[in-house]
């Protein structure tokens, strides 16, 4: 029988789908599960962006164009130029979703065997598509204890080989939550110019911003042209992660011309997904203002309903929707299992994500999960009282 | 400035792309092109499929699971039985078509530097994704003299080294149109099983077979199980290739579990594609009927009308809709460059493929060009007696 991949045996299983079975099994037990696991917002697509889709008028559902319509990609330059980026239409590839733009990117700039430092803890598929690209993760921890700030430059400078080709950062942070400011983004700028590196910027939750923080891209830092790759998707901001469309922005030239070529390789992005995706440009800013309103609530309930757990140390957000919760336990891996297979309050239980696969240093954040805040308030509240019961009670801790 | 990869220099251009500026201008000519360069049929799309997209009833645009809903899994095993395939749903990942399912087989078995031997020539985009995977493809070459026949399996045995992990066929043949056949099917069984390799088959033209031959899937063949893995894609089936749904099937469970880890980093495959996709398995059988005879037809005509020109060989397609010709002329690059910027009959011209991108040999196949007849047959005929005419007066053959 012949053998799978040395890459396929290393590829990560989500940290999240191992729990899946318990979880089906608690459903069948007749428990309720309240899901603070899960980054899919219980937000509604806009109607603008649906109702497309359902007028549409095609009689033969063709290939786009591989880096996406001019049409398409002139308007999402006008986007950004609402959000203070100054991009073209010819700086854009439409992708299928952000998983591909990093994709792309990781083809475009790196070959195997080269480095990547990213600031972790980080969005857990980082891991499986630097696998998929034979790359090298190089994490520079940030800490709990800082809200997840950018670590100090010289930790990333001491970290930086003749392999290294690219800085990745995750911004508003899927999973801390944290907000680089404009003098992080600066720093970072200033080391990757010294050592001639990519700056890449996972800018998906862009719109997630609270307190009225500024969100500062790597687009909007002057001179850094040659060296910013911005990823982005509509999955977020127009709760339509089922669309399947990111962008890979980049003003380097032969980023662009490289990214290309990959992408027509792929022969093109979704197709209704484009027209679903075109049309949610058009979203009228009341519903992201409600969004905001309602996430910023959402968030506010749950740092403070989180603050009154005994030994609990919860990191507060500042953008996108998750926060690492460090909980009075020594594997959350085991405690979310028992959560969902061996707990119950009153025929309710928790789901929530181990925090352990969103580092790639083995042994670091055990004790720690990420909670999604994509829940109302009143069942934030519910979620968080049981999970407060259940460490009471939880015997591993 | 910091550099592109490696990888990113070798990714090739498509070779029908590079000819896209040049059709541009003709159009600009005033000129009328034919175009017999392209994969994206005529054909309309099943009306059930779009129709399917227009009454969704979705108000969250939410991811998918990895692998594809079960519902709609099952019903892709229903269409296989139908077809004389026996798998189960568990043996089925829905993928963001045929192109994502040949990356997730790339990464699952092989690793840097491991080796495929495919014949050519070949679906240029292999090439592509050889690359993006940081694999070596090593082509065994097939000859217009044998209707690209499967090259003698002592071929493949000279190629095979440690490095060989893999074996890659289409059946039927996109640029070929040949169509293995069981004999053949079975001498590559017994290679891959001897030399423990995979035998991968893109098999996304299953319905395209003409004169009444029989198609065999590799899936078909007892005692493969664990050997075969199967790509396909609603594309060509129903004149859906903006939809970007594929499949990546296999037995060998392994192959599953690992293609599935791919799968999860890249968390679904698209919604609304899925819903299209998935309702199009409705479609009635008269429609394949009137496509099939549709296609006979034009496939009758061209080749009919190809052999009217002096000088031209032509391997008779049975399957797929493409066809590899043999020009009497040094340089199909220029030639066909040359018939979009300098040439026209009556403010006529033809746009085709040269067949130098579909192979991975230096300088084989210069004198080929590729067919595509997706066009009615109207315009076959005027498309080819252009070629002739164009033929005559080419100052470079």
């Amino acid at each position: 029988m012949p053998k799978i991949s040395q890459k396929g045996q290393l590829m990560p299983s989500s940290p999240i789908r191992k729990l899946v079975p318990y979880a089906e099994q608690a459903y069948k037990d007749g428990k309720t599960v309240y899901h603070l696991n899960i980054g899919q917002p219980d937000i509604k697509t806009p109607e603008v962006a649906l109702d497309a889709v359902r007028v549409h008028s095609l009689d033969i559902l063709a290939y786009t164009r591989s880096e996406g319509s001019e049409d398409y990609r002139k308007k999402i330059a006008q986007y950004y130029a609402k959000n203070n980026i100054n991009v073209s239409h010819t700086d854009i590839i439409v992708t299928t979703g952000g998983s591909e733009a990093l994709l792309f990117a990781f083809g475009s700039v790196m070959d195997s065997d080269d480095e990547i430092i990213i600031p972790e803890p980080f969005y857990a598929n980082y891991n499986g598509f630097s696998i998929a690209s034979d790359i090298k993760v190089v994490p520079v921890i940030s800490k709990i204890e800082d809200n997840f700030a950018l670590p100090p430059i010289e930790e990333f400078e001491k970290l930086i080989t003749d392999k290294t080709k690219a800085i990745l950062i995750c911004n508003p942070g899927n999973p801390t939550g944290y907000l680089y400011s404009r003098e992080e983004i600066k720093k970072l700028a200033v080391i990757v110019k010294k050592h001639d590196l990519f700056l890449i910027a996972d800018e998906v939750y862009r719109e997630f911003v609270y307190e009225g923080n500024e969100f500062y891209s790597i687009m909007q830092e002057e001179g850094l042209e040659d060296y910013a790759i911005m990823i982005d998707s509509v999955s977020k901001r127009y709760s339509m992660c089922g669309a399947r469309i990111g962008y890979l922005v980049s003003k380097n030239k032969e980023v662009i011309q490289t990214a290309l070529k990959f992408a027509q390789a792929r022969l093109s992005p979704p197709t209704l997904a484009q027209i679903a995706s075109e049309a949610a440009l058009n979203t009228p800013q009341s519903y992201f203002d409600d969004v905001i309103v309602e996430y910023e609530k959402r968030r506010n309930t749950l740092i403070r309903e989180l603050k009154t757990i005994d030994g609990l140390k919860v990191a507060e957000p500042k953008g996108a929707f998750y926060c690492i919760v460090e909980l009075p336990i020594k594997n959350a891996d085991h405690f979310a299992q028992w959560l969902l297979e061996s707990y119950d309050y009153n025929k309710e239980t928790v789901m929530v994500a181990p925090a352990a696969g969103f580092y790639s240093t083995p042994n670091v954040g055990l004790n720690q999960i990420r909670i999604a805040y994509v829940l109302n308030e009143q069942s934030l509240i519910r979620a968080v009282h049981i999970l407060k019961e259940a460490l009471k009670v939880y015997p591993n801790n």
